[in-house]
């Protein structure tokens, strides 16, 4: 709260300065072996290890000691809101990623369609991974044919077997268990209110799983629904008003888009999908933005997937693409994780996240390699990553002076 | 507050331990070139040096991660006292450093003379810098000619254009806003109320400057008044009561005095100014007090007027003073700045500042040498500007245990 407080009093935007935060998803790792190196301590990076030669580097923590974060609360915190305190549900980050308008009435959940056999089990909780036209297909099958009295109701596609269902409507809850049984051969769960006031919300939810389980019944693989990550759209200050920025999303995840636009950012849409493309399309709004948030996906995706190498790869493939960035001459260029995924845990973890921030005002710490050993003894120490946007800020200069 | 409560409850005055806190005010730098040295590293400190080495050093951060504060916040966080709970106007500050003795009835400016074209626009916001005796006599013709009814009225010279305003009466309030218009060529601003409880205040203070500016018609340059940084003082614990110290405060520019005032410290008089005065005033009163605050302004004023090499020359006065204070083995000896005042910048700034606690109890963390760059590295870690006299307390061996 202190951080919002100060960051709303103090900002300026009488400096035009730039910011770039460049986020490898789940950057930070460990070594195969004890004593080896890290994924980002294998990959040969010699231009993220000439930013730490000119900037301040350290480790940052996503949540608290540790806390090992989902993506909503980790990129909450780069962009400097407590994660304790926002608590985005999966469903409204899933409508925000395919550009669904929420409003303060509706309710999301995250959708799966599923395989039931015909005693009413589930037998493949994602369908068979149906193509995403069929997913399509089945969407505008749901939304022509159930009906809930006294809601509005949206079946929107997302990917594969994954789509959002949105209710809205007066006094709409979303304290709600969830219906994934999270295991084959067993039937989904009866949403189940948290709080007697989401009795009505638990009600309609059931209901439209009851009629869309009778819609489906002959589309087999696809012939279930499971629905999980209810939540209401959260009410967060917007990253303009806090710090008098405008703020670009360039990101080639959904998710990842709308956790920005949850905090106000614009998305930049763009060709392609490699760090070059998402530097590129940086680059070519340059001037139309104070602030650019770019996140790279694969270094999680190979993280999660145990495949080190690749995850290397991918961090190799950053720093070759970053003359792009470099070019264009940022002001201050953060280059940090939302999290690390140690390929060898193939799973979010909750380890400090190597972290520099490049600018004319950094202070020499020294370091010249961008590693999780380096940054252990960077400028910037170990820091919840909730700072880092005010440290970016300050050296931006677009903060002013706190009393006299 | 965690602090104050732990500070009240375990404080002990059983033990005689000396502690003194020296001050360089804007102490921390930055190198003129990427790999070059700070200020403070390129000044030759062997004294200051061998504190560290027989220390524990650490980069303090005043406020918070990006926040560069003004004098007042960073003193109050080195004395212990939470920054962002305690904001402390600027009037109040300036009151207190002409040892006005404030009441709680009392609203304080900072006042400037200025220059007014026929117009009523400002032509210039300090009245071409009037000399000391003109303002001595300004300020006693508008004590005489101003008449507020209801209120008590105070305009005291402090230097040059400066004086300070105070109303003294019941229910002033302090959320007013300021007149100053920042350029030339506008008129002063009227004062506005920025809450509906505090209209009469901005009616009275208005009123001050309509009597004041007819009492000055023909005083040019200084024909007019500006008012900034109203405040009421603050009700803030004394040190005494929170460490079981007697406190005293040596320091040649009148605001520092005044903070150190706020917090219940005594003022040393002395005469001089440069560090080596200063220290033999402490050893001159080293058996009545417990707590010496020493504040040396000069490191802020040449980091500020941008003037690296002078801002050295300063730090090495300190260092070669440093052995009168030495002589007089103080169980404690604490050296840090208040905040930053790069040279490269010309103005305060959010970096860490380096500190060193030198007593019988530090902990050697292998440090040789005072400067950013170690400090990074030592054994008090990065740590808040407010941490600082907790464990100077510790190392005076003045605390008692916690819990059973």
């Amino acid at each position: 709260m202190a951080n919002f407080d100060l960051m709303r009093r103090l900002h300026t935007t009488d400096n035009p300065a730039r910011i770039v935060m460049l986020v490898m998803d789940g950057l930070g790792g460990l070594p195969r072996e004890p004593g080896g190196r890290t994924e980002l301590e294998t990959a040969r990076t010699p231009n993220l290890d000439s930013l730490c030669a000119r900037g301040s580097s350290g480790l940052s923590y996503p949540v608290a000691p540790g806390i090992t974060p989902g993506s909503g609360p980790a990129h909450l915190a780069l962009f400097g809101y407590d994660p304790v305190r926002f608590d985005i549900g999966r469903g409204v980050l899933e409508a925000l990623g395919i550009d669904f308008p929420m409003t303060d009435r509706d309710v999301a959940a995250r959708g799966n369609f599923c395989s039931l056999d015909p005693a009413g089990n589930v037998t493949d909780r994602r369908a068979g991974r149906i193509d995403t036209e069929t997913c399509i297909r089945l969407c505008a099958e749901l939304s022509r044919g159930v009906r809930i009295p006294g809601v509005e109701l949206f079946v929107e596609p997302v990917k594969e077997h994954r789509f959002v269902l949105v209710l809205r409507g007066d006094g709409l809850e979303d304290t709600l268990t969830e219906t994934d049984p999270l295991v084959t051969g067993k039937p989904p769960l009866a949403i189940a209110p948290e709080a007697p006031s989401a009795a009505r919300s638990a009600e309609l939810m059931n209901e439209f799983v009851a009629q869309a389980q009778r819609i489906l019944a002959d589309h087999l693989p696809a012939n279930g629904v499971l629905l999980r990550g209810f939540a209401k759209h959260p009410s967060l200050p917007g990253m303009t008003e806090l710090y008098g920025l405008t703020c670009a999303a360039v990101a080639v995840y959904p998710m990842y888009r709308g956790l920005a636009r949850l905090v106000g950012m614009n998305k930049v849409t763009f060709e392609g999908e490699t760090p070059a493309d998402e530097f590129r399309a940086a680059a070519a709004h340059w001037d139309q933005y104070d602030f650019f948030f770019i996140h790279v996906k694969k270094t999680d995706s190979y993280g999660e997937d145990g495949n080190f190498d690749a995850k290397v790869g991918v961090i190799e493939s950053v720093d070759q693409a970053l003359p792009i960035l470099l070019e264009k001459q940022p002001d201050v260029l953060v280059v940090t994780g939302d999290h690390s995924t140690p390929a060898t845990m193939m799973t979010h973890s909750w380890h400090g996240v190597p972290t520099v921030i490049a600018s004319k005002w950094a202070r020499f710490d020294g370091l010249t390699e961008y590693g999780e050993s380096a940054c252990l003894r960077g400028g910037l120490g170990h820091f919840p990553a909730e700072h880092l946007m005010p440290m970016a800020m300050a050296h931006a200069r677009r903060l002013n002076k706190y009393g006299a």
